[in-house]
Order: C-alpha cells, then structure tokens, then sequence
C-alpha cells in the first residue's frame, strides 16, 4: 500500500513518498516534478553496488541524463572534503542552476548532497531517497543538511528541502542489522515524543533488532507513522524556533558521547538510545516523569538491541564539558528534552551539570 | 550627511547605512538590532591594521564580547580552506545561534564571512562593514555569499542577507588607487542599468580614477545611487529570478576572463570593464543599442583608470568555452545582459558564440 505523507512548510511543501518498490518509480516520480533534466546522483560504493542501477535505469527510462558521485562510506567522511568532490562532479558534469542532485544513501550521503545542493550555485533543487531505516524516519525528513567540524558533529550545514523523498521498505533487507536497530532508536524517540501509539504497538512486538524479525505491515505502520511524527513537528516549525526542538529528545548526551568516542565505538542510533535512557533517568530524577514508564522505554531499548549503558571508560566530565559546544546551548545553559508522559517531552534548561553526573556515573 | 537606504525583502529586509564616521558608531547601530552578545569579527590583515581596532572598541563599547579572526588577504584565498579557518575560529570562541558575525573588509571578506554566517549551525546573523568601494556598491548589499571553486568564480555559495550594511566612505581613503577604479566599474555598471542621472552626473567629473579627485559630496552621491540602484533591483528579486540577473551587466565575460588569467592579471571591477565594453561592442553589433552611446560608456570607463581591451595573450577561445560553465547558463544557453539605452538593459540568449567571438577579435 503506498504511502504519500506532506511535509507542509511556507515555501517548499513536498511529499514523502512511501511504498515497496518504489525505487523502481524513482524516475517517474522525479519526473512529476518539473525538474530540469540533468541529475547528480550521489551515493557510497555499498548502497550504489546494491541499488545505483536500479536508481539510474528508473531515472533514465523516464528520460533523465544522470551523472553520478560516489563517495566514501561511513560518519568519518561526513565532511567538508567529500563536499569538494561533490563539488567537483558538479562542475565536471555541468550541473546547473535546474538540475537535480539526488542522494541515493543513508544519513551520510542524505546530509552531505542536500548541503552541496544547498550551496552549489547558491542552491539547487534535489531529492531524497534515503536507504537506511535512520535517513527513512529522520534525517531525509525536515531539510536539515550539513557535514562535520573535525570538533562536532553538524556544526556546518544549512536547511533546505528537498523536493520529493521516495521511501522503498524493500531496500531494508540489504541493512545490516546493527544499522536497523540504529534507526530503531529514533522510531523509539517519536512513541516518546509524539506518538504513543506507535509506542504501544512497537511494545506487543517481541523484537525490533533486525527487519526479519518484524511483518511488512508493521514495518510500513512504523515508517509512516514516524514519517508522519517528523512531518508534523517539521512542518509546524520549519526552522526549529521551537517545537522542532522536542527532535533533539536523546540527542544532546548522544551528541556528546559520539563526539568524545570519535563517532567510531557508537553510532548516531546507539548514541541516541544511550541519550534517551539518561534523558528518562534525569527526567524520573527530577520527579517529572515516572519511572514505570521510563523503565518501558528502556525495554523497548533493548529490544531494538540498543544499549543503555555507556561506553566503557567514556570520560564523564568530558560529555559534560562537550555538552557546552552543543548546538543547542543558548547564553550557556544547556536545553534538555525531557518525557513527563510517553509521547509527550517538555524542554527545560534547568538541569545542572551535578544532576547529569549523578545520572551518567549510574549508568 | 547620514543616508540609510532600506533593502526591502520578504524576510529579512535591512538596512544600509551610509555617512562619514560611522565606523565609530558601529557598536550603536549594531546594538539596535537586538543580536546576542558575542561577535566573530572577520577581516584581513591589511583592514584590521588600518580600522580593526577602532571597529572592536565601538562594538565592546556598546557592550559585545568580540573575538576575531584574520585572513589572508587577497582573492585566492577566497576558498573552502579559508572558510575552515572561519569555522574554527567560530568553534574556539564557541559562536552560539544567537551569536552574530560581522565581516570588515572587502567583497572577499564579506562574501566568506557571510557564507560562514549562512552556514555556521545552519545559520546565524551577520553585518556588512565594506572597505573598499566595490564591496560598499556591490558584494555587501545583496545576501550573496559563497567563495570560489578552484575552476569558477562563486560557484559555492549561498544567499543569506546581512542584518546591517555599515558604510564609511572615510575609509575609502586608505584603498589603493587600482581598487577604487575597480569599484567605479561596478558604479558605472548602475549608470548603465538603471540609472541614468548618475551616469549623467559621473560624465561631469573630470577624473573616476581616486578618491582625491572626486568632492565628498560626489563620493556621496555615488555611494546613494549606487547603493539604492542594488537595493532596487535586489528587493524586488531576492534571489534572481528574473530582474536581478541585470546586475550581471559585464559579469559573464567578465568572469571568464578573471578565471582564464587565474584571478591574478585582471581584478573583478577591470574584468567587469572589459566585460561592459564587449557587451556593448554585442549589443551595437545586434543593433540594440545605438553605438554614441556606447563610446559614452567606454570613456567612462576610460576615465576611470579601467582597461577597455582584452588582456594581452588572452585566449578567445577558452573564453567561449568558460561561458558554458557559468552559473547564468540555463539548458546550455548563455544568457547576456544587453543595453538598450544608458539605464536601460535586456536580458537575451540570442547571442551566439560567433558574435562573441568577432567582438573579442576586436579587443
């Protein structure tokens, strides 16, 4: 059953498009949107070796002239140099003002096209079709874009939507399991923050580590029903003043911990899932939320296989010192995301460095 | 005499300042904008020698904590390794959302700077502080950022308009002679696109080749016209749809002979000279224009100390071929900016790479 949830926003209104196969319409959707008729397609080796031809042949049967970018794959490579290459493809392939970048990747590849095409001739158009579970219910959702200062992660970007993102579930079966239960934690943050019951129908399932062990239908449920969560709270604040904010559930301690652990002991899901366990016990902490249902997102948690623990040897004082670069540090004080029921956070800026050294030396 | 000409947007309209003095006064009007507290000032280390003091002790009287950061003066250096520096320096002295930047310099440090600042958490505040005179007529008004990809001029980029264009035309005295007539260039670019009275009032002056030839009065009335010319244009197209592709008058020559001799023989306002004149050699070659006219606007720009002729040893023929890679080419076709009558222009894609080629012949 296909799929079409609207992102609504002042100026670039678009569609996430979501449904098995449709990576084979990829050309005939792109072509609906009055597009000019050169693409960049950008991917890494893994994700272009599994579905690039499939991408490009859809592309150009609906007669398209593709040129692609390849680039390398992993967190590590999230920065400013692969933005050269692609850069570099653009010039080479003549890519101009109405041409299109596509990216054809996980978070990495989704991230890094969206920021080139945001800056590439002051801005071109592109379009997401996001290949892992994390891009699908996240990162291809909201027109955040960017890359990594050698210092932190996403300092550099700039928002810009795309014009379509085109979800195929099917592609999830070449996802590596750890890979999906990353994604898992950020599906686990929108029953938190927004949806309760997505969370009640994730709780009846026995596990949500691999894709295998979950039906069709629950994973379509699952990515509508976060697509949906993201495209409500995205559309309501498109430039996160505000309620956008209640996305960064998990993020400012997962944010840290992947920065002091060199994004290579854990990745953006786990790091998230280790965030949303400290977030739950500093909320419980504070008497805002009750630890019964904290206690039940961190089952949902493990069942992801997510961890709840830190990393071992991970510098507490360095998290909470990393924890003033963040982002989301206004005039000093660190803003948290914190649950007072399941599908509903309050932010709050008065959590003391004390109360996250509590929290984390526990864990 | 205070002139504050109001650049009128969607978003994020502003304001453009002019009067003698106001480098001192920058704290005050930059108070008034209701920013946070902490600004990254960029400059280079010419401008920073000459005014770098007396702009940091106006902002830390109006009570901001100002950090700098300096770089390598010069057009080449206009590139993603400088914008590195920029955001690193934007790390060390933790720049925040609610932090501003304000570039001191010429368009190259106000193009980068404001590309960091588009750029930087996916955008914070800047202020214009123009130092030389095509920065003040031109680069500073407008949102225009980006710095160059090592085969084409601007080719990165973004638009994000300033919250401030602060203009002293004091500090017009400390700008080398050949600078200034590179300005003037774009000065006499607005006479021929939109305003005729100030090409009119330039004819008068005997001499556009330095500041000390010219009466403050004149220098004002230049900076106001020239100024409101871009404001016009730019707020009635933000980001060049139409309209706005009148300011490129001269530009799309003129950029390919600043990249074919490497951005070192020919500065911008002597590229956008020679790229006027070409076009006015096209355009009475079309039969559009009428060809007293434009010997009015080649004495001009005699006058101003600026060339009329092609760089010796120049390649005609890479020229053509740049063309093609230049942000105005929409489905392979090169757009030109022709005049019709002095303040007036048309904007056509009819001009072939014959005529092209004949003119530059002749030059």
């Amino acid at each position: 059953m296909a799929c079409a949830i609207k992102v609504y926003l002042p100026q670039d209104s678009y569609e996430v498009a979501i449904s098995s196969g449709y990576l084979d319409v990829l050309g005939e959707k792109t072509s609906t949107l009055g597009l000019g008729k050169k693409i960049l397609l950008v991917s890494n080796p893994t994700v272009f070796g599994h579905y690039g031809e499939r991408a490009i042949n859809s592309l150009k049967s609906a007669d398209f002239d593709v040129a692609s970018c390849i680039l390398p794959d992993g967190e590590q490579y999230k920065n400013l140099e692969s933005l050269q290459k692609i850069y570099d493809a653009a010039l080479e392939n003549r890519i101009e003002r109405s041409s299109t970048m596509v990216a054809l990747g996980g978070g990495v590849i989704g991230d890094m096209t969206g920021f080139a095409a945001a800056t590439w001739l002051r801005g071109i158009k592109f379009v997401q079709v996001p290949t892992t579970l994390l891009a699908m219910v996240d990162a291809a959702i909201g027109g955040k874009t960017g890359v990594n200062h050698p210092q932190g992660k996403n300092l550099i970007g700039a928002f810009h939507q795309p014009q379509l993102v085109l979800i195929d579930p099917q592609v999830l079966e070449t996802l590596p399991d750890r890979e999906f239960s990353a994604g898992m934690a950020e599906v686990i943050k929108y029953g938190i923050i927004w949806d309760r019951e997505l969370f009640d129908r994730m709780e009846e399932c026995d596990r949500l580590d691999r894709i295998s062990a979950i039906t069709p239908d629950l994973i379509e449920y699952i990515l509508n029903h976060s697509c949906q969560s993201k495209a409500d709270v995205v559309s309501k604040d498109e430039k996160e003043a505000g309620l956008r904010a209640i996305l960064n559930y998990g993020h400012t301690i997962g944010h840290a911990v992947e920065s002091l652990t060199g994004y290579s002991v854990v990745n953006h899901g786990e790091a998230v899932a280790i965030g949303m366990v400290a977030a739950g016990k500093i909320a419980v902490e504070l008497g805002m939320w009750n630890p019964e249902e904290a206690q039940r997102q961190d089952r949902l948690i493990e069942k992801a296989n997510l961890p709840t623990k830190l990393p071992a040897g991970i510098d507490i004082e360095g998290i909470i010192a990393a924890l003033q670069t963040d982002k989301k540090v206004k005039a000093g004080k660190v803003r948290f995301i914190l649950p007072t029921s399941i599908g509903k956070v309050e932010i709050t800026d008065r959590v003391t460095s004390e109360v996250i050294r509590r929290i984390l030396e526990q864990m």
